[in-house]
């Protein structure tokens, strides 16, 4: 389940301070061991969830999990603690006595019930209740409640809705919460905390509950210095009105803060020297906005994996519709933290590659020692912007932003039976584009102007999507150096945290890096995407905000029919 | 090239006299000896044509061919004289001097230019121009023509345009003529006769021309006695005002009669004996309905495979949008013939099997000895209606029937990352059901009831493809008892024109046959299709019939595109 440790990059300087980021991404996690002096990474380990994500059965019982959920195992996410970063330190050569902090960061939201103590319910008595596992970001089975909090919140005309683009997300924690409360009133009972993973995690390390400002604030509806007033929650549900103050209320903690000093017992874990500071819990995406040089204003960056998280930092603050959330001091202290999302990219791009790739594609990757992806790539890259006659939907896992709607699907018009596996994935690739697009311009209408696109995460090695990129946004993009860049964000916040730079915006100039404009656009191709957008975007409407809700009433037709159809063989 | 003769079935009694039907597909022709007094199919072979279609470059040159084609290769169709009949008589064990008679259909509007002697351009010193070669049905190249003839027919209030139910279609005769003389006149100076492949393969085996009165109804505008008038095909084209009279005008053969004898050189080439009567030419569709007890009105018989041809009876003449013809005697003398259809249907079924099914499924198949449909077929079978949360567009080679409009593509929502390669292949199939409805409901709305629909052709062998569709039309599904529906059918005819049978309704009754409702509709299932048609229906209205020709703009962009645009790599 652990990768192998990597070559050691180069021989640490004895007695260089250095700091460990650990990253808990959604299959694996990962440690790096940085050099806090320029953040150059000295080793690093991945160690692979061994239940990955859980949407299938039940690990404890073998129940078949309703459409759209999605679910984690906690051990899985300590067990990073107990392989990667002994591994990721070994591999690095640095003494453990030279590591000075430790920083986390994981996906969110990603959210667990626990007791008082911190035990997750799923290890303590309740793990035959799928509610009391870890609901993973991507668990989508929330949007009636996500809906009835925005149409609540809407109607009263709460503060804090415009700060997330008019519409709460399924995917956080209010909504979460309040599906264990309706459909499992026993589990909700017994939670005493509800807790992001970010902040879970930390426990872990610290022996103690903190909160980071970071995750309060985007998935917690933390503004202005509170959570939604009791009188809104108990409108909700009467249940539920005691949600804050029972189950979330705590101090939070900035961004780069130090929260705790780590445990004898997680030193044994890790191998790292008890007593250390621990950083406050990040969200991945937001503590990559240090790693990727995207700290200041009008730098996009975008975290492009399985799905995509993109930040910018502000001096200004705007109600942008459909965005994920804007926090004060969210992404780094002293700016206005923006965040955007889409819920599929990498994922759409594999689910293409693992359905659409034919036998005699298959053996040809396999006789030129290629993955499908490079070979999808290599094919589609040959093709003349439209040639393909084709426009995608990218909302094979609903859509973030903007429409915030996890009822949405994806959709593909312009199908011929000449269409090519190729035709599809160009299509596909170029959807997360469009996608991505639509973003920032609501940015830009809404007084956020987006002047140049950062990207980190796996993807950035596709340069035919980076570049299509370029030509669909009309701007340069640029690539973040590091090929971890949130665990080297949280890296460089264990640095903050340990005091070894003043502040994340110093840490982030001394040890983040970003290869600027690597791809720029092409105006033959930008002229040509315009016209290709365009029907991207007459697509978008007529599916995701016109009159007519046809996806809506697919995904009802389809629930309905698998509980109760009839098929035509057993 | 040629499969083995197949098991003799029975053998026949001593001077039984039989006949041949042969049937000319897409991709190889089929002989069957048939005895007339029963219809009892003695033999049959299978000759595969050499070429198959050429979409890709022309045979001669090499030269690649544009989008949209599709061409064939007329010695293709004479090796089937030359192999499969006289196979089918071997695997008969009839005596050549016991056939009686030779009957033939063809796939249509397959059409060609030929020399006064017959003789195809292609094969007479014009093989190096596209032009010169046969185009097969599937030639979808000619949308623009089309759109013209029917622009200037509907401006002009041409009395026959209501007749094919207000459109006519880019893949018949005079949209296909029209595109030789605008892109290649000197190709269209020297063609002498425009001619059905239909005909042009009994001029094969008579020596002389003919031309049949079901293709020259349906696919060559002829009604009420004459074709359109000069006036309005001047005013098309100056050039094309001639064009009926020059290269089409010919005395009409109805259904069942005989248009001449078998030549020596016909003889010698397929071992039946010189002399014996030629049945008139057939469309294959529509001489599938003596085949399989289709002829009374109300039985909408469908040929499916590759693509979907309907055909039906009636009494009453009536104007249907988006038919393809209603022709007096078109099928049968003394009925009016009516002819719609959808571009593709098993096309479709086996473009997303050659696109879409991964390694895994593959590999299942090859375990268990399935193969790739039947595997999916499986799978889908098990889902209760509306269970993938998809619907489609069947119009992958765009929409015959009741759009009639070849810029027309296919449309693929609701997909998500958890969508499987039988989702996708169960939506397609229930595609082409919706798109029948759409027919049916049609044909009804004009006074033109359906009350049973009968399948014949390749598909009727997939149970699960014929319970979707009684369940989406709400109407029982029977089922030819022929595997070979047009080679039966044109052995029907060879009957009646070797005055074995009166006529060819008293030809149908002795020698076809159906085993009715095989297939009835279920009611939960039907409801619950009736959702789903109705989400197809939407579908099929915004993008088929809406303001916004979002498809016919990806064909367009596509096709400039492919002409002039610029690729990432080379």
């Amino acid at each position: 389940m652990t990768a192998p440790p990597g070559p050691r990059a180069e021989p640490a300087p004895p007695a260089e301070p250095c700091t460990v980021g650990i990253d808990f991404g959604t299959l694996s996690g990962r440690a790096v061991v940085v050099r806090v002096r320029d953040g150059e990474e000295l080793g690093e380990a991945v160690h692979v969830y061994r239940h990955g994500v859980i949407d299938g059965t039940l690990p404890s019982t073998g129940a078949e999990l309703p459409p759209d959920w999605a679910l984690q195992h906690p051990e899985d996410w300590r067990d990073v603690l107990r392989h990667a970063v002994p591994e990721a330190l070994a591999a690095s050569g640095v003494a453990p006595r030279d590591v000075i902090g430790v920083g986390t960061d994981f996906t969110s939201c990603t959210v667990l019930p626990v007791r008082r103590d911190g035990t997750p319910l799923c290890l303590a008595g309740r793990g035959d209740h799928p509610h009391a596992w870890p609901k993973l970001w991507k668990h989508h089975a929330a949007q009636g409640q996500a809906d009835r909090i925005t149409g609540l919140a809407r109607e009263r005309g709460e503060p804090w809705l415009g700060r997330y683009g008019g519409r709460i997300s399924a995917e956080w924690q209010y909504a979460k919460a309040l599906q264990v409360l309706e459909e499992d009133p026993a589990t909700w009972a017994a939670c005493e905390r509800w807790i992001e993973a970010a902040d879970w995690i930390v426990w872990q390390l610290t022996g103690h509950e903190s909160r980071n400002a970071c995750a309060a604030g985007y998935k917690g509806i933390h503004q202005d210095g509170g959570y939604p007033d009791e009188a809104y929650l108990a409108a909700l549900d009467p249940r539920f009105a005691d949600f804050p103050r029972t189950r979330l209320d705590h101090p939070l903690s900035p961004p780069g803060s130090a929260v705790g000093t780590l445990t004898a017992g997680a030193a044994a874990w890790t191998g790292l020297p008890a007593g250390i500071p621990v950083a406050a819990g990040n969200v991945d995406a937001h503590v990559s906005a240090s790693a990727s040089g995207a700290v200041a204003g009008g730098r996009l960056l975008a975290i492009m994996g399985t799905s995509t998280c993109h930040v910018l930092n502000s001096d200004v603050l705007a109600e942008v519709p459909g965005m994920c959330g804007v926090v004060d001091g969210g992404i780094v202290p002293g700016a206005w933290g923006y965040e955007a999302g889409q819920s599929a990219v990498g994922d759409i791009f594999a689910w293409w590659t693992s359905t659409g790739l034919p036998d005699a594609y298959r053996a040809e990757a396999a006789r030129r020692g290629l993955d499908a992806h490079t070979l999808l790539t290599e094919k589609a890259a040959r093709q003349p912007v439209g040639a393909h006659g084709l426009v995608a939907l990218d909302w094979l896992s609903g859509n973030r932003s903007v429409l915030v709607d996890h009822r949405l699907s994806g959709v593909i018009a312009g199908l011929t039976t000449a269409t090519a596996p190729e035709d599809v994935y160009r299509a596909l690739l170029e959807s997360t584009a469009f996608g991505t697009r639509v973003i920032v311009e609501a940015l830009g209408r809404a007084g956020v102007p987006v002047t140049e696109f950062i990207v980190a995460g796996g993807l950035k090695k596709n340069a035919l999507l980076l570049g299509i990129y370029a030509d669909v946004l009309r701007r340069p993009v640029s690539v973040a150096s590091s090929d971890q860049a949130p665990a080297l964000g949280s890296a460089i916040h264990a640095a903050v945290a340990a005091g070894s730079h003043p502040d994340v915006r110093a840490a982030a100039r001394a040890m983040g890096r970003v290869e600027r404009a690597v791809h720029r656009p092409d105006p033959a191709r930008a002229d040509a995407y315009d016209a290709l957008f365009a029907e991207y975007r007459l697509l978008h409407d007529h599916f995701g905000t016109g009159p007519d809700r046809q996806l809506h009433r697919l995904r009802a037709i389809r629930d309905a029919a698998r509980s109760a159809g009839v098929p035509y063989a057993g």
